[in-house]
Parts: C-alpha cells; sequence; structure tokens
C-alpha cells in the first residue's frame, strides 16, 4: 500500500517485535544501500551506503519500520558524521541490544569521501561478527 | 533416484554417520546457495545463500540428508532471523558437535538485504577457522 | 554556495555551453551514481544508477545544471520506463548531439531490478563508443 | 498484502500495460537472481538466475505480475531448456515486443551447469542491447 | 547409482534426446570445470575448464552421458589440441546441431597455458551467442 | 637525472623517433594513471586516468617526452572534454599515425565523473584495436 | 567559489570544528584517491593514494581545509616516507584524536611502489576500526 | 620423464630434503589447483583445489613426490573429509613440522560443496600465517 | 632436464609439429605472464606478460622449444614495440598460420605502462577468436 | 643513467640511508612483481612476486639499490624457501629493523606455486602491519 514516507527522523515510528530468539546470542546485519540525506549547510543532497549490525536482546527492529526510519532523511539536514552515529544511538535507545555497530560509507564530496565506524562499545566475545567488507573508495583506473 | 522432498523441516529425517576422523580436530563447511523458504507473513517466496561451519565431535551430518533437511523450507513459512538460527538449533542437536556457526545471506526485500550470523558460543582455540567472506550486498552500480 | 534544488524536472533549468571542439566527432559520458525518484504508485523512494553517452554537436551540457536536473526528480514522481527516457529526450532537446543514450540502473523492488537502455539510434560509425559494462545485479553469494 | 504465488505457469496471469514511451526504442532489463522449479525426474528442487531483456512495442509487461509468473515454477516440473524458452514464448505472445530475449543460468547438476540463451531472431539494428554478462561458472579456487 | 566411468571416450556411449524446442533456435552452453586426462608423452595428468555451446538442431545431447564422456578421458592420453577438437567433432557427429563450440582453458605445463578455441563454422546470424568470458591465465600477484 | 617540468603544454618538446617496424599495422597503447590539470575555473586540481591508443606510420611518440608532456598540465588549466581531445590532437600533429585515439576517465567532481572519448576516425580494418576495459565510476558499496 | 591552492602545507590552515558527538567513540576515515607532491631529488611529480583514519576527541577535521591543506602538496618536494608521516603529524597536532592512522599507497617508481603505515599508537579497544582493505600492486597480467 | 603415477596414497613414496633455514621460523605454502579422487560410494570422479600451509623443521617435502602423492589420490577412493585430513597427517608424520594445516575446497556435489579445515593445533606465535583467502562457493549470477 | 636457455632469440631453435588437426580452422593461445628481457638503452630487466593467438595450418609451435625461445630474450636488449612484433614475425615465418596476433603487456617504465598488439592481418571470419581480455593497468588504489 | 646490473647478490651493494623519522614506529611495505631467478637445478628460470614489510629503526633501505639487489638474483641459481629468506636475513642484517617481513609469491612449477613467508619474529604491538592480500593462485577457470 501507499505508505506515507515520515517528514523527518523525529516524526519516523520506530517499531520494534519481539526476539523470536531471545535468549541466544546472535548477530543481524541490514545493509541499505539506498540512503539518502541532506546537507545541513547547502541543502544539496548526500548519499551512503549504511551496514547496521546487532546482537538483539529482548527485541529485534520491526524491518519496515526501519526503513522508513532510514528513508526520513531524505529532507533532512544531517551532517555525515552526526548523522551516522545518530542513526546508531536511536536503535540502542529501542532496543537495548547486547551490542549493535553501524558503517556509513558515504559518497564522495569535493572528491574525498568519508567513512563513519560506530559501535555502542567492546564486542562480546563468543559471539560471531563478521567484517563488513565494503570495499573502500576507488576513485578512477 | 526420485527421493521425495519432506514437506516440512519437522518431517525431514536429518541423518548422520560416524566421523572417521573422530578424536582430530578439524572444521567442515557446507555451502547451500539454492536455498528457498516462505514468507509467513505473506506467503511469497524467499531465499537465501546459506554457509554452515562445524567441527565434529563423534558424528558427520550425512549429506544428501541435509540437502533435502535444507529443501524441505520450500514450502515452510520462516522468519529469516528464527529460520537461521533453527537449522544450526537441529543441526547441533543432532550432532552435538564442538562448535558449529551458520551465515545466513538473505535476497533483499524493500531493497534491504538481512544477514543472520550464529554461532553455538566461543570458538574453539587451535582449530582453524577461517571466515566465510560471502560478498556484501552491493545495489547497483 | 547554496544552490536550491528544483523542485521538480520542469522546474529545473538545464544549461548548456559552446562545444570547445565543436567540429570533432567525440563522446562524453556522465556517469551519476546518486540519482533517487519518487514511485508514482506509492510515494516510495526509488533509487538509480544513471550513465549518459552523448555525442556534442554545437552544444556541451553545463555540468552543474545537469546535476541539479537530475537531483530535481528527488521529490517527483516516475515510473522507471519513462523516467529513463525522458532525461535522454530532455537532453536531446537542449543539445541537439549527434548522438546520445542513456543507460538507467535501478535498484530492486521485489527483489526484480530493471534496468534501461535508450539511444537516439543507429550510432554513428567512426566515433568511438566504449560499452558501459557496469556489473549485472548478483542478489547473494 | 497477502498475494497468493500461482499454482503453475498455466494458473498464472500474466498482465500487460501500455507502454508509455510507446513509438520509442529502448531496452528493458529484468533480473530475477531467484527462481527455481522442480526437476521433472526427480522431483528435486533446480535453481537459476534468470535475465530477460525485451524492446517492447504497444505494451509493458506488468512488474509484479512477471514476479507472480516467474514464482509460479516453484512448483512446476520443468527441463532446463524447454523451460527458459517456454518463459521468452509466454511474454512474446502477451508483449508482441519488437524483439525479446532471455538467458538462464542454471545452477550446477552433476557439477556442471546449463546456460541456455534465447532470442526472438536477428535484433534490430539502431537499438541499443547491452550483453548481460553473467560470470561464467567457476568450480572452486 | 553407481554408474561406471568407462574406460576411454571410445567405450563412452554419448545419447541424444529429441529438442523439446525443436524449429526454435537458441544456445546451449555446458561448463565443465573438472576436466582432467592424460599427458600422451609423460603419462602424467593434465587438467582443463571446458566450455561448449551448441544450437541444437533435432537433438539434445543428454547430460549425464556427456558428463560421462567427459569423464572417459580420465585414463586417456591426449594432446590439448586435438583433445578439445575431438570433443567437438563428437559431439557434432552425434548431434548434428546448426552450430557448436568449444574452449579448453587448460591448466599450464611449464608455467605457460594453452587454449583451443573450436567451433564449426561461421556463427548464424540471429541467434544469440554470449562470449564465454572465461578470465585469462594470472600467474601471480 | 632532475630534468625540469615543463611550464605548460606548449611548452613541452615532444619528440618523435623512427618506427623501428615501419610498414607494419599495429596498436600502441599507453597508459598514465597520474595525470593533474587545473580547473580553469577554480584553479583547483583535477585528476585523471589516461589510457592512449595509436598506429603508428613513421613515427614511434619517445616515452619520455610524452611523460613530460603529460606533465606539463600540472599547473594548466584546461577543462576536461578540451583537454582530451588536446592532447591527442597534439599527437596526431606530430606522429602522423594511421590512427589514434584517447580515452580521458576523469575523477568526480560534484559526485559525477566524466569520462571523454575520442578517436581519429574510423578505425582501419586488419588491425588489433582491443577495448580499453577501464572500469566504470561505482560510487560507494 | 575560487579558493586558492596554497602553496605549501605550511601556508595551508588546517582547521578544525567542534565535534558533534564529542564523548562518543567513533572512528572517521578519509579517502584521498587525488595526491600529489613532487620528489625532492628529480623535481618530477609524484602520486599517491591516501587513507587517514581517526577517532576524534574534542575536534573534527574541517573537511574543505583538509582537502586544501593535502592539495597544499602539489608544488612541494617530499619523500614518500616523511610525507605519509608529516601528514599524520600534523592532524595529530591540530586535533588531539585519541588515535590516529594514514596509510600512504605511492605509484610505482622504478616499478615497485612503496606504501607507507603510521599510526600513533596502540589502537584503544572498543571502538571499530575496520581494515583499510587497499587492493596490492599488481604490475601486469 | 615418463615418472609413473602411483597407484594409491600407499604406494606413493612421499620424499623429504634436509631444510636450507632450518632453525629459521617460516610458513611455505604448496597450492594444488588440479587435484581428483574418486567417491568411495559410486566410483565417480571428485574434485578438489588444495592449499597446504607448513612450518618445517628440519625437513621440507621434495615438491615432485608431493606432486606425485597428491595425483595416487586419482584412481583411489576417498571421503572428502577424511581424505583431506589423511593428506595432512601423512606429511606430518613424514615432516615433522612445527606446525601444519591443510584446506580442501571441493567441487559441488548436489549443488552443494564441502570446505574442510584441519592444522595439527594452535599456531605458534611469532611465525606469520597468512589466511589462504580461496573464495567462496557463489553458485550462478 | 637440465636444458640449456639459448643465449639470445637468434640461438634459440624454435620447432614445429604436425598439425594433428590440420584441416580445421581452430584458435590456439598460449600465455607466458613469465617474460622478462633487458632494455637495450639502460641494461636494465624488462618484464612483461605475452598473449599469443594463431590459427594453425600446417603445423603447431612445439610448446618446450616455444618456452625457451621466449626465455632466449633474458639476456637480450631489445625495445617493447620491436621485441613484440619480431616474436610473432618469428612464429609466422615458422608456422606459417592462417592467422596469429600477440599483446605485449608491459610492466610500467616511468610510471607508465606499453601495451603492444599486433596481428598478422584482417581475421578470416567463421574462425573464433576471443579477446584476450588482459586487465588493463590500475596504478593505485 | 645505464647502472650496471650486478652478476649475484653477494655484488649487489645494498645501501641504507638515515631514517627521516626514526624514533616513530611506522610500516614500509616495497612491492616488487618483476622478481626472476634461476633454478639451481635445471638452470630454467623462475619468477616470483615479493612483498617486503619492515618497521625502521636508524635506517631506511635505499630504494635503488634494493632494485639492483633483487635484480642481482637474475643469473643467480636459488631455491625457492632459501631464496626468499635469504633476501630478508640480508636486509635484516643492514638495516637492524624494529621488525622485518617478507613474502614470496612464485610462479607455478609442475602446476603447483609456492609460497614462502617469513618475519623476523613476533610482531611488535602498537605498530600498524597490514595484511599483504596478494590473492592465492587459481588455475584455470
Ligand atoms: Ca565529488
Ligand atoms: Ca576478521
Ligand atoms: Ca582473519
Ligand atoms: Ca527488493
Ligand atoms: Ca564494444
Ligand atoms: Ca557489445
Ligand atoms: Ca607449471
Ligand atoms: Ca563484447
Ligand atoms: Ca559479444
Ligand atoms: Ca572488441
Ligand atoms: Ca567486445
Ligand atoms: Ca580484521
Ligand atoms: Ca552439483
Ligand atoms: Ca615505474
Ligand atoms: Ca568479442
Ligand atoms: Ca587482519
Amino acid at each position: 500500500g501507499a505508505t506515507v514516507l515520515p517528514n523527518s527522523p523525529e516524526d519516523a515510528e520506530l517499531e520494534r517485535v519481539a526476539n523470536p530468539e531471545a535468549g541466544t546470542d546472535y548477530l543481524v546485519r541490514f545493509t541499505q544501500p539506498e540512503f539518502t540525506s541532506l546537507c545541513p549547510m547547502t541543502g544539496q543532497p548526500d548519499f551512503a551506503h549504511l551496514v547496521i549490525d546487532y546482537i538483539p536482546g529482548e527485541w529485534l527492529v520491526e524491518s519496515k519500520s526501519l526503513k522508513l526510519y532510514l528513508g526520513s532523511f531524505r529532507n533532512h539536514g544531517a551532517f555525515h558524521e552526526a548523522c551516522t552515529v545518530s542513526i546508531a544511538k536511536r536503535l540502542e535507545e529501542l532496543l537495548q541490544p547486547a551490542w549493535l555497530r553501524i558503517g556509513g560509507y558515504w559518497f564522495p564530496r569535493g572528491g574525498m569521501p568519508i567513512d563513519v565506524f560506530y559501535q555502542t562499545g567492546e564486542a562480546p566475545s563468543g559471539v560471531w561478527i563478521p567484517e563488513q567488507n565494503v570495499p573502500g573508495y576507488r576513485g578512477r583506473g
């Protein structure tokens, strides 16, 4: 159906569902190659490829609400560093995960891309956390 | 011959054979790029690329029965997270391995794929456990 | 400076400059991996990687205006096929090029991406037109 | 919503919509990496990666109905060669396209994969038809 | 079941089945990355990656018999050039295809690999024959 | 030794030497991934990966002088299109080659790279001219 | 606007802005594939691909000033090892980061490239620091 | 010369030579992409890509005898797991290495490949042991 | 055995054997990634990756003599262009092939590699001649 | 100028220069894809791709002398294992580095390549030592 994209991250209703495997440690990875926001200085569009990893506790994020939440940055001004970290913090608050991290791989501005890597703290031992292995920026040739 | 695909994971008879190298620690990896199940909400097909690693104890999984067990999800509704973890738990119960893990690399829904990573606990030292290195999702371009 | 993104393709002022090498046949390729529009049915965002090739006549497209024109689809509803072709036709009208083509490589919807390939007609002989070689969609694994 | 997967290709209602760019020659490519059918000899699942290219005439295929049509092979027995060609012929009948082709890239059986390549005839000149460039099968190493 | 590998290509019974799409021009590609024969000079094993393309007429090759035929070179002495071409000629004789080709990509001997490319003649127009695109030999680094 | 980089393309002394295989048609390709010039509007640096192909007549370009000529753009303002084409024309004038082309693969500005492809005219038949196959720009992910 | 490139690293005014996420540990990565300096022995141009990682404390580097600072090496003589390390030290002095590293991947001289890897000391635990994974130099083939 | 391939692993004479760098810890890696054995159940050929790493003590394996030993599995029935581990044990017995491991990357059977990873125990610290990084199995697409 | 490397190309005895498939048109490709010669100006070593394609007439080149012939450039001074073309001409003279070509992919000197592409003339129709597809030079990043 | 290649490693004068960043821990990597020596048994050429990493103390190796030293193996007989390790030991003696390692990636002999990995001992903590990530040997396909 015709779900309306929220106007801003604040307006987005990020939802959680009960973790069907609560009590078991595992990692969930979401890859969102379709992220866009606005530059708060110039209003021009920014684009990023995002990868979010988390070890759920009692809750899983509800997938469709996550998609809408990420979509809500479309008309929202945000600096690369703060934007990436704020997504993690919003999920952290909602999900109270055992652990969470986000990699934000931003498209180049001025020919020079920025990547932002954040995690909630030391990774727990005994849980499998593969590297994200998003290729580095290459330029040309 | 014309082996019948089991109707559901519960119907599948997963079998084990004696480990010919029992007493030696080594890792076995199965890669199944041909996995499909049904979405329990919509009934629509889901697809995944699965990689299973285990360190056998007394038992190896019998390969053909593993193939049929994985094939039995074909007409079975299962959420990504629970489906991936349940396959590991079924193998764990049957094989009592020294250690086991599964990576479930699901095809995108709503443009955003989910990966699920589960292991039975801290990896034993002294056994060689290479990374799975399944490429991340790229989108386009 | 803070250039304002046009509200729609119709509002965008696509500009041309004199071709400094008019009289010489050559090909210009623009690659825009940061394209987004809205689905006219659901209002949800769509993303594409675009590659535009043209053989200029009297005119070159002015780069910044091209960027703003492509950016103007951000809040605009457009079907994949018509959107891709309409970009080519707008450029064709403005530039009167010897020849032009566009490849639109859209991100998957329902797990199945669409590519759209359009050119203004038979490619002229004697001009070098390399293939775009954008990798096909891979899914997972 | 909960669309029901058709029981067989015959049951699937493949639909067409008016081509919004009728009168313009262009190519549309659909990539479906999530295709599965049954082996008519053994009843065991087969998997394929499909890429369909067509030059629309008066009609476009309606995307969701195409997805359901392809999904309808899930419980249907079909040989690789005939299955691939039959999909093309069904689309040809419905769409009366200027031209159409399909590449079926099947997963290995007995360690040896089959690819099937079909087109409706000589490709029209003046229309851009990029190669599909699906990587060849590699085995291991 | 326990099919016996033929002792030599002469002993192998290569079989054909009726082409279910006779009257339609299409291409079938078999990839066999598991080919081995013996060097007729030294008796040492040789290995190759083979790719066979053909446009069937009245007949398709029966897949299992093709696998056994290729397997029958295992204890058979054959030079790279003649071995590759002879496989094509055997298939040509059996299938009377509209057209056929084989690429034999042999592992290096003396550090220098040989590839052999053979086809039955000019490729028919109007049939789609994608390139095989097997990567060239790289050495190290 | 300490060769001085010329101040501008005009100051660079591009030299030629006799073609040791004059009378034989062959192609020479130079790849220069270390090219930089200045934007004539802003004075900011631009970078490109260049690939030059030519079929020599009586003359070969002297390699070191070619390197210095390309290096002479370092402090020189030049638009992407004109810069790429002018390099070809300078070589054409000096060498009077049977045929020549240049691919200029420029780093992105405003997130959108430009490629420029120029050749002196229809490629002669009977000479082998492989594609340059420089990978397209990918953005991120 | 037409910002003037500084004449030397000493002349470049590298600027810092307040870290909007001060108090949170995260990593920022800048990739600059467009770096060039001069060889202090011969005056000839050198090129490098640079990747800078840092964990900000109170300050972030201001992106445009970083670009100009890196651009200021254009007419500056610097040995590979010292140049790479000096960039890190300049940033360290300005930003007082929790940790910083730089990878300098230099283009080959004499056919043999040099890479330089420097970090300010032991990486802090609990912060996510992905590998840079810049591909090694390959030569040809 | 015409060395005769041994009939079985038992018949193969695996030889050792004095380690010219005895007393120095280093790793030797052999890659054998040309391995084949027989399935003990069906007699059909199996293929594998093998990578063997070891830290020599007093002895190195003699290369040609290693090649013949691996070749001796050609007409020998062996299960994937036991075959891979037994090669390591044979080398271990002969060489008394400081440490040894083997990765066996088997071609798919039933569409699902098996990898086997074995090492003699905890890797010694202070010796450099790079990952084998053999790509995972991909299926198609 | 201990074959002696010839001192120069003139000293090398390149040999031919009867084509076992004379009367059939096919292509043979040799890849030699281990080629080295000397720079005639400086005496310093040069390296190249060579790929030779030919359509045999009455004769095949004898592989070991080809290896020794290519090895004979080791202490021989030769310019890139002339060296590559001369190898082709020597083979042409010996083999009288229906057609022949060589690609010489030289390692960079002064940071800029040269490729040389030569063929004996227009390629015959009806014979399959795949592209060599040796990757272009990339520099770094 | 015309520097003479030393006749043997013993004749090569490997030189050192003062480390301009002495007192700072960093890693220097040299990649030499153009290495060749002779087989001491047969006199035939061997080729390798070498990667050398070191953490300098008071000294850096002088680049040109390193190139000549590596070039001096051209007419020198050396076994793969001893050759690789001896290069490291020569550098260790000259430079007294904090740490050093070498990876020798040799081209296949008998179809089976050898890699040799040596380091001077446990890597120091607090210094960044990226993996060399030279791709494994692939064979064909
Ligand atoms: Ca940019
Ligand atoms: Ca890791
Ligand atoms: Ca690792
Ligand atoms: Ca989707
Ligand atoms: Ca082309
Ligand atoms: Ca094409
Ligand atoms: Ca070899
Ligand atoms: Ca092509
Ligand atoms: Ca083609
Ligand atoms: Ca071509
Ligand atoms: Ca082509
Ligand atoms: Ca790591
Ligand atoms: Ca199989
Ligand atoms: Ca160089
Ligand atoms: Ca071609
Ligand atoms: Ca690592």
